[in-house]
């Protein structure tokens, strides 16, 4: 069985073209292209063949119903971040769809109940990362959704209705990789191990702000250099710790941050990604136990580890073998829906290359030919998934 | 001949309360304190047997007729920055006066005619840096002065009415050092030997902005830390190409400055200062040649190096030695009036220590001793500067 890969085309460039701007996609969560493409979503799901659920949260769910109720959710996301692409979290939706649509159209009832999800702001620009996903999943609101999420209109009865109507048995999540892993090694699919634990650490370094014309350079004490000499550390610190592992310092602040005059405080944020908790650990104590003038350093994020489920895997790459298609097995940098799935049933994700690595961008591109393997990928991991034995005692936590 | 310090001090007190916040002084040039400040400044010209000269511009001069209509110059600024101290331009002020006011009692008439100028807008944070003085001065006003100067209703000709009445035949501004180097070497008087070059740069690094989780390190292209690396190189080349010269990257703006992105962009400024116009071209060559993403890099801002008179040094000197003190040469790291008298006539400057090096702050200080000796330094050196030969060639430029 395969999928149709002009439908696929088709539907990724008219859910694109909802969202397109002069400087790439913008389909914010709760925006109104979010919500005319919500539209869009719902009807290609009843063209498929499956009954839709709309709700407040944002999310669009169709179901195609099976044998038990037990549920295989495939989803991912059609909220974007500003000047985005069209692949990112589209085109896990649209191939759940055309996977389904290819069930539907060979007259295939699976064992399995079949929900394609549409999750709400998956990105966070707009309330909090995961929200739609985390509501579909029965987790509570984050103390910060609680705070935002009333400002459009979704109310906390709202968030526990959008949960999932029958227990889920496991999920499937494809996704372009956002990295140039798969590209540079001209593979076709990478299975996903694990996503990432992330920290992210606000480290404040301090000196003396003072006149940069009478102040010799034997008297300073310059806050500036003091976190340049830090951030000059983080790659070899990162690399001798963990090759996987990645560490970033992405965002800065000076103060006074004058022309005229010598920083006196320098605010950054250290971002550490490891599937290993201990290798983020190990890096961070490294990095500071070798910094100078750090007055203080406070965790302001942390997402632990998701390990994917060992048997979806294998399903993954039986489904690539079927097909003739390269595959390895690599960590997800980035966080997706299923790190919410993770936390309530079994969850596995397929990424497929991003031409360059890029994405967060309206340069994010994904070849055709790619996005219509990922698709057949998921259909077929999709039909093997139906025929494992069910993880009841798991998927009812 | 001796000033009085307890009226030195009462006036500064006195002049300090018309600018105080509860974060220090706050005079901006044109702001309700400044106006008020300079009626203070007026009066006490007035008490100490001066007329007084007031213009739209904000300056207020005060003229000690002497036997020629050839003026000596004493003058500094009363505008401060936010947050500021309260010797800064004004000890120059109100010693000053009350060096005239000294003349004044003893009945002392000076060969030259004396003027003891309180300059607006020297700091620059409301129209331009030294306008004042360059109006009295007789210099055209800059371009950003043109711009923005009608907003304060400063007019063309108001700016042009604004120049001193005769020729001028020097110059005397008694100023705090702002710097450590008079304090950390327990000497009483700087004699200032020129107020030093100064060249920024506008510096942009570019790498490329990527995602901060699924880009490896061995794929990264990091503006930041191409920048981080220059910042670490300026103290060395700064120090090696000139000892006295200093170098200083105080202002920084990381794109996109997200936690989660792979800076794309860094840029900075890179401000130079020396006595050496050659100092800062080494110094810039040398850092630019080993940088590593420079993509583009400006001149955006120059002054040049303004040396002071020498038999006007060598007179400081001799007052220093009538009054028991010990004095040093040095340069001046930091813009003053004295630029803009530099342009017309001989200039001199006075420098009392300044108690941690620290100005522009709510923490800049003076000892009250070092503020006796700054005023009385000052009119000693009038009285030496009073005798010298007149130097009309060069005056009347």
């Amino acid at each position: 069985m395969k999928t149709n890969p002009a439908r696929l085309r088709q539907q990724l460039e008219e859910l694109a073209a909802l969202g397109r701007t002069p400087s790439g996609i913008c389909r914010l969560a709760y925006s109104d292209a979010f919500w005319k493409s919500n539209e869009y979503i719902a009807d290609l799901m009843r063209q498929a063949g499956m009954t839709v659920r709309t709700n407040p949260v944002g999310n669009v769910v169709g179901t195609y119903p099976g044998r038990s109720p037990w549920r295989i959710t495939v989803g991912s996301h059609i909220d974007s971040v500003v000047n985005g692409g069209m692949f990112d979290g589209c085109l896990g939706v649209i191939a759940g769809i055309e996977a389904v649509r290819t069930l539907h159209e060979a007259g295939f009832t699976p064992e399995h109940t079949i929900d394609v999800a549409a999750f709400a702001e998956e990105e966070g620009l707009t309330v909090a990362g995961l929200l739609g996903s985390r509501a579909y999943c029965g987790l509570d609101p984050t103390p910060v959704m609680r705070e935002r999420m009333g400002r459009f209109g979704v109310t906390e009865a709202d968030f526990a209705a959008a949960k999932a109507e029958s227990p889920i048995d496991c999920s499937l999540e494809l996704h372009i990789e956002q990295g140039g892993v798969l590209e540079s090694r001209r593979i076709n699919i990478g299975v996903v191990t694990a996503i990432v634990a992330i920290k992210r650490y606000e480290i404040e370094f301090t000196g003396t702000a003072n006149h940069a014309g009478t102040t010799p350079m034997a008297l300073r004490d310059d806050a500036l250099l003091k976190a340049a000499r830090f951030i000059q550390q983080v790659p070899q610190a990162v690399a001798e710790t963990d090759p996987e592992m990645v560490g970033t310092v992405g965002r800065l602040e000076v103060s006074p941050n004058a022309v005229n005059t010598i920083p006196g405080t320098v605010k950054l944020i250290l971002e550490l990604r490891a599937v290993s908790d201990s290798s983020v650990e190990t890096a961070y104590q490294r990095l500071i136990d070798g910094a100078e003038g750090v007055t203080s350093s406070r965790l302001v994020f942390h997402d632990p580890c998701y390990r994917m489920d060992e048997a979806l895997r294998q399903a993954i790459h039986t489904a690539c073998g079927e097909l003739n298609l390269s595959a390895t097995d690599m960590p997800s940098g980035a966080g997706h829906d299923s790190m919410s799935l993770a936390q309530v049933t079994r969850p596995a994700m397929i990424f497929v290359p991003s031409v360059r690595g890029v994405s967060h961008s309206p340069n994010e591109d994904t070849l055709w030919t790619d996005v219509e393997n990922g698709a057949n990928v998921l259909l077929h991991t999709l039909c093997i998934a139906d025929k494992l034995p069910q993880d009841g005692e798991r998927s009812s936590g």
